[in-house]
Order: structure tokens, then C-alpha cells, then sequence
């Protein structure tokens, strides 16, 4: 079965899509402010696996920490809904990247709330940052179609 | 019963205290990115009482909107742990203000995160966005101490 | 599209299906027990939906009120899986209906747990606990197709 | 300081003391009933630490895993508040034991949840369930001042 990708996310080579759960309604009656941050990191490893670059990483023992996340919200969300996020790499810096995302409501058919977010590199044996391997820029390259 | 505040949230007028939970963790042993949103909406509101600017507010059904909000993380927080969260009001712009947070690690005797955010102001019965009530900005600007 | 329904939730009339998200784990690495309380309730108010009692009671100005709640945890879930969770009312009493619910991982194909619980009929306007109405009881014993 | 235990609470050698958060509110305005297991779980973590079982476990290769709890809820609980869960352990089975809580809320001045839950010893070199050994079953004694 094939769902076609709203257009709105056409720019995102990897979209997943989550409920909108009862409980992640707070007191006013809306999606919680929170809840859409759990919601990028589950977008955030979709994106490190389906883009290849997780087994590259950790093939030379590194991995992405969170140093920052920024969320917009242009619209409010209610329950029940679909929602599907989207997430793409815009920039690879010498020890970060940036990822993006968006989240997409279908009951409302438009794009609900943004985020961008900084993730250095990471080694885990040697407990610094580390600088982005050559194959990990080459294969975000590659997957998200221009240079980085 | 007087704690000594923190130096290092000397600027900010609101200080919660939250103790940082087991379940706070995540898959790699450290406290979850989004925990910190939850703990940001709490001190959030916590200021909106303080400052006297919930009830100004409520009193014009007006209320606030949380239209954007980013965390930077310094370092990573460990279970078990208490924290503090410090918030302060930065700026007031016409029909939104900037409110920033802090947060101490009482077991690092650290900063261990920082938040910039976005409230806009909202008429509950027009549904729209709404100015800053003068008001609201003069108390605002004797509870920080500050022309804002 | 017709997914199969697994043969272990044979008996449960309403069955959602839910991703598990990476930032449902715990520090064990695995899914931590408080989650899947999140998805008995997204089971519990869609079997309310589908069974057409949430909008019976609606109607009358009564709704459900969790009185009680248990969960037995037989295996360990982990990340990544799809979970499938089944409900079904076993028990109509005067004024509280039991549900019992069954997560089935897709990955593990095996029940993982189950949950019964127990949820009273309440009179908002009244603020009092309230008699299951006939045409309630009816339509459980309708929707589960035995008496209740 | 001595804060003074509730009376209520009397019965439970081990009480944590956590804030409600605006964001434990659901969409009916009150606690959602997921956030109670939350508080039940940083509970019993504190209770295996102040028992002294945690130790002694953890000298054996030992650990507590959840097979069951359940919650009853008496009261709705509103923010904002302060809560108090008690722990006690009130049997020591061959391979588990049960757990009780109660949580108190400061403001109702009442006990509003109770649970009760049973943790199995389990071997974490050998992945098997194990029996609970005698220094535990003794410390547990001693701790709860009566015989289990």
C-alpha cells in the first residue's frame, strides 16, 4: 500500500507517521507543547536510520548527541488526528548537523509546527565531539540529493 | 526554611525546584530531551503566577500562547538529581514576550540547560492574538526591575 | 487495505494499533512500564467510541471515570515494534463496567501484556456516580455480541 | 527541617515527596491517571534504595522486575498540589514480593490513590527468575519492623 506524501512534506526524504493519543491533550484541550518534542526525537532516529548514516556512525564507535531544539508551533492540534513528521539535514558542520522537521496534520491538511535542532557527533569511547566522518557527510549527501 | 539560591540564576525572579524522577531516563541513562519542555512548562507557568501577570491576564480573558521554544543542553543530567529552574522575562514586544530559563543541577552545581521562548498573547473570546496590555507590561517590568 | 487481526486478540472487538517510540524506553532499555497505561487509555476511549457508548452516554450527561487499573507485564517490549492493543468489556455491573485489555507485539507475535480495569458511570451535572443506563447495557451486550 | 509525615501515611517507612505538575493535567483538567504510575515507580526506586535492598541485590547480580501493579483512585487530583507516596512492602514471596502505596495530597489532606504491585527477583546473568535471597528477605524484616 502506497499513502501519498502530502505535498507539504515533499521537501523530506523521511517521514514517519504517529497517533495523535487522547492523553497527549493537556488541560486546554490541545496537543501539549511537549509532546511534540517526543515526537521529532521518534523523527530524529527514523531519519539516522533510514538515511544509513546510524550503522556508519556507530561502526566507528560515534553517535549523535542533542545540543539543541527549537519547535514552532503555528497551529494547534486536537485529538483525534494523524499526524506525520518529516525530517531532513540542511547543514553538516565539522562536528554537527542540522536536521529539520515538520509536522503535517491530517485532519487539518496543513503543516501544524516546525523545529529545527543542532546534533554534534559524538565519541562514545573517547567521550568528546568529534568531527563528522568523510562517509557520513558523503552518504547525507547522497540521501538528501545536494551538497551539504 | 530559606535554601540559598544558586549564583548562577541570580537573574531570574522565579526559581522552581523539581526533583529529577528515574523514570526522567531514557534508553542511554541520561534524562530524556524532552523532560527538560516539561520542566520549562512548569516554570513557565510558576512565573505567569508569581509575577502577578496570570491573574492581570484572566482578568481581560486574555491568556498566554507558548508560540516557540528552544533548549540548549550544556550537559547531561543523571538520576538522582534535584534541579532548579530559573525563569525571567527578557523583552516585551507588542503582542508577544520573551521568556528565558535556566537550569541548575544541585548534584553538578551547574548549568546544565538553557531555554529562550516565545508567549504570545491570546483574547480567549475573540480567538485572536491580542496586545500586550499596558498593565500587564508595567508589572512586568516591576517584577523583573527593568525597562523591558 | 485488510490487516489480519493476530489470533491472540480474537476476542477483542476494538483493537488499536500503536507504534512503540524509541523514547518510550527506559533506563533498562527497555519499553518502561508506565507507558503502556498511555495506551490502555487510547484503547479504553477507542472502544467508547467504536462501541457507541461515548456518545449513549454523552446524551444523558454522563461519562466514564477510571475507577481502577491494572496491568500484568509479561514480557519485556523493546524498540522498534508495533504494538496492537485489544479491549473489551467483560463484566456490566450497576453502575461500573470492567474492561480488560491485551497488547500483542508484532515483532514478538505473543500477547505482552494485559490489564483489566474497571470504570464507573458518572453525572456531571450531578457530580455523583450513576446507574449504567439500560440502552447502554444494551448496546455493550449488542457490541460484544453476548450478555453482560 | 522536619516536615511532619501525614497520619495517613503513618503505616509506610518509606514516603517521597513530589510536586504536581500543570502538565499531569489531562483534558478533563485534572491528574491524568497515567502520571500516578510514574510516581509509584520513583516510589518503589526509593523504597529499594532506603531499604538497603537495593544494595544488597545488586551485590548478587540481582534485580526488581515489575510483573504487576494496579492503582485504585479515590480522589481527582488538581494542580497545583503536592503529593507524598508511601511505600511498604507487605509479603516476601519465594521469588517476588508486594508493594503497597498510598499517595497523599496536600491540599485534600487525603489519601487519593492507593496500589499495591508485585516485584520479581530476577538473575540478570542467568535472564531467570530467582529466589529471593535470605539477607534481603531479613533486611526487608527488619526495615518493615515485623516478620514477611
Amino acid at each position: 500500500m502506497s499513502i501519498p506524501r502530502p505535498a507539504e512534506l515533499a521537501d523530506f526524504p523521511v517521514i514517519i507517521t504517529l497517533p495523535v493519543q487522547w492523553g497527549d491533550q493537556d488541560a486546554f484541550g490541545h496537543v501539549n507543547n511537549v509532546v511534540y518534542f517526543r515526537w521529532y526525537e521518534s523523527a530524529r532516529i527514523a531519519y539516522f536510520e533510514q538515511s544509513g548514516i546510524a550503522a556508519l556512525l556507530e561502526q566507528q564507535q560515534l553517535g549523535p548527541i542533542l545540543a539543541r531544539i527549537a519547535c514552532d508551533y503555528h497551529r494547534q492540534l486536537n485529538f483525534p488526528d494523524t499526524i506525520e513528521v518529516g525530517s531532513r539535514v540542511t547543514r553538516v558542520g565539522s562536528k554537527s548537523m542540522t536536521i529539520e522537521h515538520a509536522i503535517y496534520s491530517q485532519a487539518q491538511q496543513a503543516i501544524v509546527a516546525k523545529s529545527d535542532s543542532v546534533v554534534v557527533i559524538f565519541h562514545y569511547g573517547d567521550n568528546v565531539s568529534h568531527a563528522v566522518p568523510q562517509d557520513v557527510r558523503a552518504q547525507l549527501e547522497r540521501f538528501e540529493k545536494k551538497s551539504l
